[in-house]
């Protein structure tokens, strides 16, 4: 199957396409970046919602209980669970969506777990870029899950339509879980685990944080019980008015354009810095002269930079002969 | 005063000195690099340890223990606290820290925060050069407190010579947080909150998950009360006997050397994606059609490249002729 044809049958809405198309893009390279670039026109569509919070919040049960609530209004979802795998072990965190795999043979949802493989950020390297291939692929709402606090919030709330954070009551302070940078980037908060005791507590602690801090836009907060399904309901209708909002104001387009900014500098960034090091003759050999403190960090730099600017004029012009601007 | 002059003062152990360096090298630019490059070499002589964990872990309570053990053995230290604040509002998180206010009278004490500004990872954009700094002002330990899940540990175990993933009962499924990249890349754990019920369940519940998967080297598990000071003492042993190990085994070169690609790779990434954007005539216009989706992504990747390239060579001899190869 050439690329076009798997480009089209991803935009078609074909599942085994999709998964191969996914499986190209992590793989990397120029394939990747040349299917990328033809289903990403189809893209942009769907609205990307992220899921994110502490461990042990319930997320993965929530994106369970939200697929079944939007393929009650037959609407299509394709669900990524993005895990924090070590750089060591590589391995993936599976073990907790296998109650997803009710929704395995429902052929309106798409299912899909990547490790981030000691990536900086809270996002796997190609999150982003399978974010628009699912997107293009059609479905009507893509569920992004990302486990952290912190970063992982700031880095989903950049590739995401609506962002929404996860608390439990009982989980140490969850107020500086919100202090840890985390209430600007949200646009709706979910209290899961409602049933326990201490969550009345929690929702007015967060409500009086969110008004005291951003009292000219106090995020909805919705109280869950994903075990249950209690909740999912209203979950689901408020991210339908924080969709209608964007809409409405324009937002979408400001939205998109961060996005854009975001991908394209991290994008950048890494390719830059591959290329640079492997520009660089004897690289190890300067590594190493570094860790013994035998050589200043300015000069490895300079160097990385000297290597790629020798390196880059005939591999600049081959970039541009593959994927010449359109 | 002059650059020169600063290093050495800070080299010379001058904290007003190290406090203008950091904010020095905080700013950036040419002066920032010119001033790291003339401690650098002073560097590599403290013992640097990670602190790392969930929100609500007690790890500012126990870094501020740890600060008091070591002093009480007349060894100096420098603490640093990394706030993940959010990219909007660029506030830091100081409240937590209030208590650590009692050493500041202490000459052998240096405390700094620093926010990590939206930068993508668990550290600040120049948490690595911060820690440079300190360990060249020669201060015994540097302790270097991270909040996070998944990516803060990674990045601090690869900035750390000791890393510490601290713990508590009752905080939702600690495994979970095990299971999410962490277990590899601690060197120790610490169980605080360890008078708490469910302590004794959480550690035998970490040591058998970590018999497990890494039954070749289990690391220490250190259970403390960080309030009262409990089980302190014994974590410094444990720190010490951590760096001893390092030390015998020639182990220490091998995590600089880690830590010098990491650090390297990182810094090349953000310059030469900060250059290539800024050499892109109308980059705002190349990331509006991309918001748009009027164009390709490795359009806009290839473009902004060219425009580096082209840009390159003047710059690259520029840096080349501040900062010769020593």
């Amino acid at each position: 199957m050439s690329r076009g044809d798997l480009a089209t049958r991803v935009r078609a809405g074909d599942r085994r396409a999709l998964a191969r198309a996914i499986t190209c893009v992590e793989r990397g390279g120029p394939a990747a970046a040349a299917l990328l670039d033809a289903v990403y026109g189809a893209s942009g569509q769907a609205h990307t919602i992220g899921v994110t919070g502490p461990p042990g919040a319930g997320k993965s049960t929530l994106v369970d209980r939200l697929i079944s609530e939007l393929r009650g209004k037959q609407r299509s979802v394709a669900a990524i669970a993005v895990d924090p795998t070590s750089p060591f072990s590589g391995g993936a965190l599976l073990g907790d969506r296998v109650r997803m795999m009710r929704h395995f043979a429902d052929s309106g949802v798409f299912i899909r777990s990547m490790a981030t493989r000691g990536h900086l950020g809270g996002l796997a390297p190609t999150t982003r870029e399978v974010i628009h291939l699912v997107d293009a692929a059609g479905y009507d709402a893509v569920l992004v899950e990302t486990v952290g606090v912190g970063q992982a919030e700031v880095d989903i709330a950049s590739a995401a339509m609506s962002t929404i954070v996860v608390l439990v009551p009982g989980q140490g302070d969850a107020i500086q879980a919100l202090k840890a940078g985390v209430m600007e980037v949200a646009d709706l908060f979910v209290i899961n685990k409602a049933d326990h005791p201490g969550a009345g507590r929690l929702r007015a602690e967060v409500e009086g944080m969110l008004r005291l801090s951003m009292p000219e836009r106090v995020p909805p907060i919705v109280q869950t019980v994903a075990a249950t399904g209690a909740g999912v309901a209203e979950l689901l209708a408020e991210l339908d008015a924080h969709r209608a909002w964007l809409n409405g104001r324009e937002r979408l387009l400001e939205l998109r354009r961060r996005a854009a900014a975001a991908e394209v500098r991290e994008a950048l960034g890494e390719r830059l810095a591959r290329r640079a090091l492997a520009a660089l003759p004897d690289a190890g050999e300067w590594l190493e002269r570094l860790a013994r403190r035998d050589v200043a960090p300015s000069a490895v730099l300079a160097a990385a930079e000297q290597a790629l600017f020798r390196a880059g004029d005939g591999e600049s012009a081959l970039v541009d002969a593959r994927h010449p601007t359109p």
